[in-house]
């Protein structure tokens, strides 16, 4: 069994599906601090595992040691972080309406709502974080959390690295008591094709690419019962540099920007695709920081094949000019740097503004600062967009406004590689940067996406469940009429 | 201008839509107390146009006097109680994480998230609540509420009550201030779907049929864009009687099932089309309960051919044994109630629990009350399920634990007809009670289904949101570092 795991059978997926949602009534039902504990034996296990799960990282994903020692520890940092919160157990959001006689519509009865899980959620993960965006990364972890069974489709980019990660958290879990079938990992494309139509199948997350992710939305959509189809896909992350912040410290964000688009070989969802900057901004520093940068490894072949298509449309524009031409050799790309004017941009977005997955990013020179709201208004739904500015700036207010109509994370003076994992942070945005411009992929409310609601309408409060009985057995944060209790 | 409206003409919905889109930041931008006020202004308009609105209603509905008044009543409450929710504030879920170098996974940035609006949302109304699901409805107030312009494709079965209530909402609107395009209605089955289409929508609330609904959300769904959909769709409602609640006030429950299923004319979504009780239950005063019932009017004349269609499917049924034949008079139809048993649902569920939607309802009868545990575990998704039992019944854990795996609303003793505006409420549930089963059409989270999250990565104070700026300018309930502030 150390070979590259065979693709799943039908039935054998047939047998997982079915065993997930045989162990869903038992998961939902588990108390707090048992499923909490779910997920810290599966952190603890994966933290164990260091040193098998690293070196299978490396060799499968060619990304170097010290990201894949960060990446793990960041994985398990998550599942710990969900742990918390499902301890905490504000993420129910039990409310308590009693029955009130002079309600103002006529007597309301006694009415109380919490989240409860939506059952087995198909996970699909990326090849760009094999540990912290796959099989044991946010969206298994956050759907443990809800309390639902967890199938990963593995990634064909660490076939290997899926299976023994699986084998540590489904190991982990069932010695920490979990039912049998709470999580699954299962290999081939097909096969994540029917465990999107799979008829037990209550929801998907998935990380990956715009042409892939649409694919699988439009199964999710297409069944006769449709399921949420959590899909975080591209986005080009633009950074508009003002013309103040550009006269303060210009130097400090061309080298801010160049560490932060060749970050991981530019193989991040978050990498800044353009930079918009004054027409006079002095490039020549940033054009030496690129071409001194080594090379890296790109994740795989298919990776490969896709950014050196994308690149070569790009630098085959009459409207681009190669500054730094990145090239492929024995120790992987070195980065590529293009430069284009804003009135090419605003021509032809869809051309300029495509997701070029790689190490290339793409400056864009302006005049009049003002027009950077021109670009801002017009953007497809992005990840992340970015200021780099002065308080100061008049054109800051509204800049930040018309992104924030756009992108799901806004950025002053920062670089948007790097999502930290915390209560407010929000991944996501509107299409293509997800097929569900309301929810999360990172963060404490990614788990809302696992979760529906059911109100209860006049239960005797001993077959209430224990988050919306009266005596509050669970000890957790509630609305009772509306208010904190 | 009185008589029917005319379809709206294609280029006439790209004005409307356009002029939504541009009314979308000013509307956004709106402070809480402001917005309130729209909503406010919305209701007390309607408050005063109600001896033009309510003949109008009955007029096209067949719906009575003093449901029509007390519909009206509801949907105003409804535009108030979303008026004190924004002044409220905790809807916006303000969360801010302070910079935080000591953070688990390393150093983490000050992260502040907020919800925002989504933008122009298209309303396609209810036939059955042609004031409370429909024109100025549920879908309308909380939409509004959120901050986002509304689109309203004016209900074909009351569209001269639909035109009269946009007029009103519309000017009341203006008067409070609202930017211009914020509310508009439009006509046409054709001009809906373009709506659903339009390169504008960011959102869709629908109330109606599944063939309706399914049809537009699989048109959502196909955008280069796709965009939510929120379908209330259908439900059958059932009603699960046991053997001790029937021996103990049987002929109460009886009694109270016939009031529920035909109140409205059978016309509420809510409508229990199916009760379940012990083979011995004495039905006798049922029937004559029913047959004793005063014939009703249906809303219009598709209602009535279809539900004509599926009393007569179900009737036609070997299975099924008619109690008692409903007939359309000149005064409306009286209504049916048809029985089978238990072993008929099991072997063709499909067929036996496809919605009714009129004055109609069918008695099941069971031996054995712990099979009832297979027929809540093999339904479709429901708005509502209903247990009417004694405390101390065996079986009552592990149904109504299994009713909340395929219900949004569980209730005990009660009846599902009538959904009170509150803030735990949820009127919603798996497919196909809705497309969309994390969210409800009716209650306080109503306004989330119009929402997004923005996350602002350190971005000075005086450039934030007021929402999310230190001082807590608008006074609203927030967490801070995951706990409340």
């Amino acid at each position: 069994m150390t070979g590259i795991p065979a693709d799943t059978a039908e039935e054998e997926l047939d047998r997982v599906m079915e065993g997930a949602a045989a162990a869903a009534p038992a998961l939902a039902a588990m108390r707090p601090p048992e499923r909490a504990a779910l997920l810290r034996a599966a952190a603890d296990e994966l933290d164990s595992a260091a040193e098998e799960l690293v070196p299978l990282a490396i060799e499968e994903s060619s990304l170097p040691e010290p990201r894949c020692r960060g990446e793990l520890g960041r994985t398990t940092f998550q599942l710990r972080f969900f742990a918390d919160l499902v301890e905490q157990g504000g993420y129910l959001e039990a409310s308590i309406d009693r029955a009130d006689g002079k309600w103002g519509m006529g007597p309301r009865p006694d009415v109380r709502r919490m989240l409860v899980p939506l059952g087995p959620v198909a996970v699909f993960g990326a090849s760009n974080f094999p540990f912290a965006f796959s099989t044991a990364g946010g969206d298994t972890a956050s759907a443990l959390a809800a309390g639902c069974p967890v199938v990963v489709k593995a990634h064909p980019g660490h076939p290997r690295l899926a299976r023994r990660t699986g084998e540590a958290v489904a190991a982990a879990l069932a010695e920490a008591g979990a039912p049998a079938g709470a999580f699954a990992v299962v290999y081939g494309e097909e096969t994540g094709r029917r465990a999107v139509l799979h008829p037990r199948t209550r929801a998907v997350g998935f990380t990956g690419s715009i042409p892939g992710g649409r694919a699988l939305f439009d199964l999710a959509s297409s069944r006769p019962d449709p399921i949420p189809f959590y899909g975080e896909l591209g986005s080009v992350n633009p950074v508009f540099v003002t013309r103040a912040a550009m006269a303060a410290r210009g130097a400090e964000i061309l080298e801010g920007y160049a560490g932060s688009f060749t970050q991981g070989a530019g193989q991040f969802c978050t990498k800044p695709g353009v930079l918009l900057v004054p027409r006079d901004a002095d490039l020549g520093p940033l054009v030496a920081d690129v071409e001194g940068r080594t090379p890296a490894r790109l994740l795989n072949d298919r990776v490969a094949g896709g950014f050196a298509a994308g690149l070569d449309r790009l630098s085959a524009r009459p409207d681009v000019e190669v500054l730094v031409q990145g090239a492929a050799g024995a120790d992987g790309w070195t980065p590529s740097l293009l430069r284009t004017d804003l009135d090419a941009l605003l021509a032809d977005p869809e051309g300029l503004l495509e997701e070029c997955f790689g190490p290339a990013s793409l400056v864009v020179r302006y005049d009049d600062e003002s027009r950077l709201l021109d670009v801002a208004g017009g953007l497809h739904g992005q990840l992340t967009a970015t200021v780099h500015g002065e308080e100061a700036d008049e054109v800051a207010p509204a800049l930040l406004a018309a992104l924030s109509e756009h992108a799901g994370r806004v950025l002053w003076n920062g670089w948007p590689t790097g999502v930290s994992v915390t209560h407010a942070m929000h991944h996501g945005g509107p299409y293509p940067a997800s097929t569900s411009v309301l929810h999360t992929s990172v963060g404490a409310t990614a788990v809302r996406r696992f979760l529906r609601p059911v109100a209860y309408q006049s239960v005797p409060d001993p077959l209430l469940p224990e988050a919306l009985r009266d005596a509050n057995p669970l000890g957790i944060p509630r609305l009772v009429d509306g208010e904190p209790e």
